[in-house]
């Protein structure tokens, strides 16, 4: 149960964090208004740092935040039942999902002076730059597998001090951002995307449009093929770890 | 006594690192004249971090530099005398309010030279994007909350050198300068916004205008409440921590 | 067996993260398109730090990921066996060409919509920003030089943990880009430049033009001559160590 | 003899780094041409960090790489003999000459090309926004007082691993820069000046103006009151450190 409230909070985290710097980036009137990619990279990288402080500090000590993660960690033979698996994504999803909220609080008088409804999409979930599925499928199962093969690199570093591995995965993510997050603005993580798109068609967002759900199906499928490559690719090249 | 002169030079520390970022982005023929938020931003996450190096260093073992973070450990019961918090935030106050008048100081030739009397005045203290007091308070207080269960997660991580601790508090407020500071600019901490403003009000600041009190109340009673539910969330959800 | 496997996917991280943020930067309707030079040396830098803990990770602990540092090390006589050399500068070269092969997959819908043929070859490999070569081979000297020591110096202060070395051979990768990057883009890796230059020449890229192949031999050239002149300065500066 | 050695290659490598990101933003023609205040002050941030591991590496474990740190080490005492203090500066002045020599080798053709001989000689050493004695040498000490006084809270925090030192002492002149650097470019270091100026000065750069002595003595004194007031202000209010 307390792995449940780590992802939970975690999660929440991620997304206040991450949904955050978006909506600082492309809603009007903020501080931050089109300060740019430099700017949403870093804030994500930031933000997966804090979820993994946040997971684990609150009782999920894999703090995986991330069904990609935790699939990838139950092809590995990390998790072996089904049903804690599942509780971890509904945890995740869960808290992706009030995160969602609290960013719509955040930012509260904005919304409705910020005109473009892709815009105010846009820092929910994820849109491709250019729509081609088989592309966007591509490149997110990509970068899910740079994510999975990184976290295992990290970890395998043993001698780091465990309270530096938050720290290093952020780094992880701020790379992914600036160098793979081009094409679809990597998602890598389904329950990021899929929580604040069902927040972004439940809240009363002033002036919003649709959700886009013929898009939605890319950043679940994308990174579940992403993190099952990943994995089976760690296990069969790291045999000893 | 030494607490009370390590939450002083740190928050000194504090208020001449980051309001003195926000006078290179705003003040007229500057270096870094409208270098945008990634500089503000950045500016006041390594702000933090040498503020807690050398609050810690002159005393202050605990080094909050900040009447929220001193608010939130007193609710957790980590201060049990009322006038030791009273201390901590007198002291507070007091570095918030030399260290903007040392940014005054540094740029000495720049403020005669700069028109703007709203950008004078954003360099002490915070205004908000929107005027939206609601909207203003609750972005305070998320961004308040976010910052009490940030600090209390990165410093569950007990495997973390404690040296490297400010480094990593630097990294929350740098995530949440990215993210959040978008609606007020972030004061999350009376002080820093309080302090300063009282030194924009007294000093003889070339060509400035009024310093704005009737916003005031906000970035005090956003941070406040922020604390409050903050520490209340922290202990509900790690009773054994 | 197991270096070279590390040193192939190493080098292949390296490439994706590296070539993968110039395309971001790059290439027509990317999110980070024409986010400029802070994103791209600060891409290439956490692409050295996580090339670095994937070969680890894979089974090189030294991770030289660069022939350059091979050489250096064979300078100083770390490694004696010639075809050690030649297998670890084989499995970098062809990291990187596969690497460069999975940025082209990344971005696969972006290189038809982009019209400029230089910026299409400029993700894969180094251009000179003026062609000058003399200037040119003994600017990629100095970076090259300025790399080995930097990382004989950081490996030197032997009280870091092992495992954030690679964190900080990519902030001396990050300063390399931010300031000695301006002449040439900073291959200071031959393979870095070869292999991708190669993926460009052979991959059915949309609309791409020649490979420059009569620049080619200066990212070669200067980075071996940097590496062995930085091993002499170095053995003969550090004599006990 | 082996801590001038040090000094003399760790300030080389300062120069080398710090000068040469100036001459990214600034020269005509470069990967970074105007790439802005984040790019100089996170170079010079990392120059910095690198310095310190270069001269650490090579023989002076105390890497001041800068007279007034040297100078306030003398005034707290951790210097007795004079003629120590003089060759530690000499050592730094010399390398920061050859540092600059370097910039110059590595950006040989884009000298030409620059039509400005303000930017040429602003990459060799600093110039005021505004040209004000007073102010300048203020801020000059303000800066510099924060240099000190915040390495010495970075080291008293000894429960750091060593090794990262360096970073951390990266992290304050990276917010030094950031902060307090946009009124006359933050010399903070009398060596970091008139030793470039001098190689400004002697070397043929093509198109170069005059080396605007009237302003030097400023980025030696400001520094050096800075540094004495600094190092009394830590004795006495850090009796026990």
């Amino acid at each position: 149960m307390h792995a449940y409230i780590g992802e939970f909070f975690g999660s929440l985290t991620l997304i206040l964090f991450g949904d955050g710097v978006v909506a600082n980036v492309l809603l009007q009137r903020t501080k931050g208004k089109d300060s740019g990619w430099m700017v949403i990279a870093t804030g994500w990288g930031l933000a997966v740092m804090m979820g993994v402080f946040v997971a684990n500090a609150m009782g999920s000590p894999g703090a995986d935040i991330n069904p990609a993660v935790t699939i990838a960690k139950w092809v590995m033979g990390m998790y072996v039942e089904a049903n804690v698996v599942f509780g971890m994504i509904a945890a995740q999803m869960l808290g992706c999902f009030v995160g969602a909220i609290c960013v719509w609080l955040a930012y509260l008088p904005h919304w409705k002076l910020t005109e473009s409804k892709e815009s105010k999409l846009g820092i929910f979930c994820t849109a491709p730059a250019i729509r081609h599925p088989f592309g966007n499928v591509l490149s997110e199962v990509i970068g899910t597998i740079t994510l999975i093969v990184g976290i295992g690199a990290i970890v395998h570093s043993s001698s780091i001090a465990g309270g530096l591995l938050p720290f290093l995965v952020g780094g992880l993510v701020w790379a992914i951002g600036l160098s793979l997050g081009g094409p679809t603005g990597y998602a890598i993580n389904p329950a990021r995307d899929l929580g604040p798109r069902l927040a972004h068609a439940l809240l009363p967002i002033a002036g919003k449009g649709g959700s886009d759900w013929s898009y939605a199906w890319i950043p679940i499928l994308g990174p579940i093929i992403g993190a099952s490559v990943g994995a089976l690719m760690w296990t069969s090249l790291i045999p000893a770890a």
